[in-house]
């Protein structure tokens, strides 16, 4: 197949297995400047299928660094809210949102991180609106990745250039399965098979999981109210969509004042323009009191400085050692990918399709079950080939869930 | 001069000279994809000037092309509402407008001109509400240009890649002024001599103007409320900024009803993305009543159909044949420079600021003394080296004002 044809497929794999796009929709595609060769594919495919209009707001990390870097400090708290305002008015009118991300994890290299993490904290608070939605189900959106050349190097460092990049497209078109002829059946069997091992989660009804690992031992508690899920999100309307590609997660949220112990990373993890490396985290009562980092340290405080719920965990997410992009040996120093070659959780805000009946729940009723709010939401790494996991049912019976990092039922 | 060093001081002359930025000010930046690397400057040297905030939303002509390519017909009346909307509540909240294009002549070539009619009216109607900002006095905004190879080649084509694109950033650093060390002196000198220039003419309180040259044989009336400017715009709060740089017209607006005659073009002119050449357009009572076109014809045709305003002036503008840009000898096929270098005309939306105390008539009285509204404002050139000017006084004099294409006083 050629390299175009692998580029429609995967165009087409976002619209139509991701989004999931209906005609006459929009489309809304948040892009960073580098991706803007393959958004032309993607919104000539969109249009092809009778999309309305495709809107794109390109996001340039040369715009925001010269911001980070040479803005008066408080005018660091000042991030304009019309954006978030439009994506949250688009969301409301039924349009679908692609994000197209080239992660760049130097970007803020040399920069004051106090600095990044006003920025940071501004801008989450005026997307606010548009996260809620996304959150709550009232929006088809997914996040996709695009290479760049720093960030294709950062994966391959015995390439270079365009030759590089070359490899990371096909390690995205291989994970993503947009190389076979017969794509949309493998996803169909794919999520068939995520499913199940979901349905097998809920049906156990586990009160409490157990972690244990190299430099991990952590319980986490998890409400009768909330339940696993993976692969496709149900919007309000009953439609479905898959907000990421790859997918390989069977996830659910914890209970917020329920993990106890520690918990290492396994991969690095790319925020805030920095890459947090061999960390750990220490929690009492859901809370982090503990920390350490070999690299990121002051960034990851920043994080958990964020606001109460950035030092909570927000998300419990299960993934097998086994998976096609954990055996591909490649670690792509980015979380869509990495997250789902390893069992992971994440601090801050939680998810609320893992709830039962959550839209009918108020604000009050969600955090009666340890439902965690936090302006941010960040996945890191915890799995491994050494990783084990039990769960507790409600009788108390301890039962295997994961064994040396795989399925084990 | 290092070529960096030009590209900063044509930033800081844009910022300072041009929008006249204030301190704690937003600047908004919209910008073609291709002025990416020179947006980056830009944003940097605002921010180091004390602005507040820089937000970028950058145009794509491949997804406009793809829309106009693709969409199915009626959708091309669709254009999202909130760019528009965007825009007016930034202006109206004392945001400063850049736009940076970077034209590309053959952009809609082979597409249907009735479908790239409907997409740019839809799009004029979004912006509908900004412009009046814009035309109003409300907004302090400029546009420039930045080269693409495109268009670097359509100048040079002698020149390929890199060394065309040397040559236009060349010209435009030359026609900006941007190459000389005392950048700002020669900017307030060059300003005064036009501003002599505009208080002659106000001063003749001519009535009527008679243009004369090959295929050219035009009538004008002007109104005793309207008066000619240059170069300085002036906001409501008093403030003033120059919109377009390079700038060397002296301009005023036609009575709507008030134009009679021929006229021809004697500059190619880049409209909706196809180059008309050769045109001519006859009045009679102000209306288009007949025109011709070498090349371009279909398209010159649709933007007559924009609305009832296009088809009657709304902009008379006086340039000197001897000025710099037009003596280089360099045919920008760019609207931004080469009306700089010719007399021009402009079909629809009438300029407020050209009306005596405008902002305290109302509609009906600005349409009583011949303003004209539009959706649209195009800029055609009719000047040349054998082009004259008579101006008739209010006693009925007549009295030269160009002579072969330069100054008669």
């Amino acid at each position: 197949m050629q390299f175009e044809q692998k580029l429609e497929k995967y165009a087409e794999l976002l619209l139509h297995i991701g989004l999931k796009v209906k005609q006459g929709q929009d489309l809304m595609i948040v892009a960073d400047l580098a991706a803007a060769p393959f958004t032309k594919v993607v919104a000539q495919k969109a249009y092809e299928a009778g999309l309305r209009d495709v809107i794109v707001d390109y996001q340039d990390d040369n715009i925001t660094k010269a911001k980070v870097k040479l803005a008066k400090e408080d005018d660091l708290d000042y991030f304009t809210p019309f954006r978030g305002r439009v994506y949250e008015e688009l969301a409301a009118a039924d349009t679908a949102f692609l994000e197209l991300k080239t992660p760049n994890p130097s970007l803020f290299e040399g920069i004051d991180s106090a600095r990044v993490a006003r920025y940071t904290k501004a801008m989450g608070a005026a997307r606010q609106g548009y996260q809620a939605h996304k959150t709550n189900g009232r929006v088809n959106w997914l996040i996709a990745s695009v290479p760049t050349v720093e960030w294709a190097e950062s994966v391959f460092p015995d390439s270079q250039g365009q030759s590089a990049i070359d490899k990371l497209w096909d390690a995205i078109f291989f994970t993503t399965r947009s190389d076979k002829e017969n794509t949309v059946e493998l996803w169909e069997q794919h999520v068939t098979a995520m499913k199940k091992n979901a349905d097998h989660l809920n049906a156990r009804n586990y009160r409490k999981l157990h972690y244990k690992g190299p430099g991990t031992d952590l319980t986490i508690e998890l409400h009768p109210d909330s339940f696993w899920t993976c692969a496709e999100f149900m919007k309000e309307d009953g439609s479905t969509y898959i907000p990421n590609l790859p997918t390989e997660e069977v996830f659910t949220i914890p209970v917020k004042t329920g993990v106890n112990g520690t918990v290492s990373s396994t991969k690095p993890l790319n925020y805030a323009g920095t890459l947090l490396e061999n960390f750990s985290l220490t929690f009492e009562k859901g809370k982090v009191v503990d920390f350490t980092a070999e690299k990121g340290y002051e960034t990851l405080k920043n994080l958990l400085e964020t606001d109460e719920g950035a030092q909570f965990l927000g998300e419990v997410a299960l993934v097998p050692h086994q998976s096609p992009i954990s055996q591909s040996g490649i670690v792509f120093n980015n979380t869509l990918f990495d997250e789902n070659a390893s069992c992971h959780l994440a601090l801050g805000q939680a998810i609320g399709m893992c709830v039962k009946d959550a839209r009918n729940k108020s604000k009050e009723e969600l955090m009666e079950i340890g439902f965690n709010y936090s302006l941010t939401h960040v996945d890191f790494m915890v799995g491994s080939g050494e990783l084990s996991i039990t769960g507790e049912t409600p009788d108390g019976t301890t039962e295997a869930i994961f064994e040396k990092g795989n399925w084990a039922f």
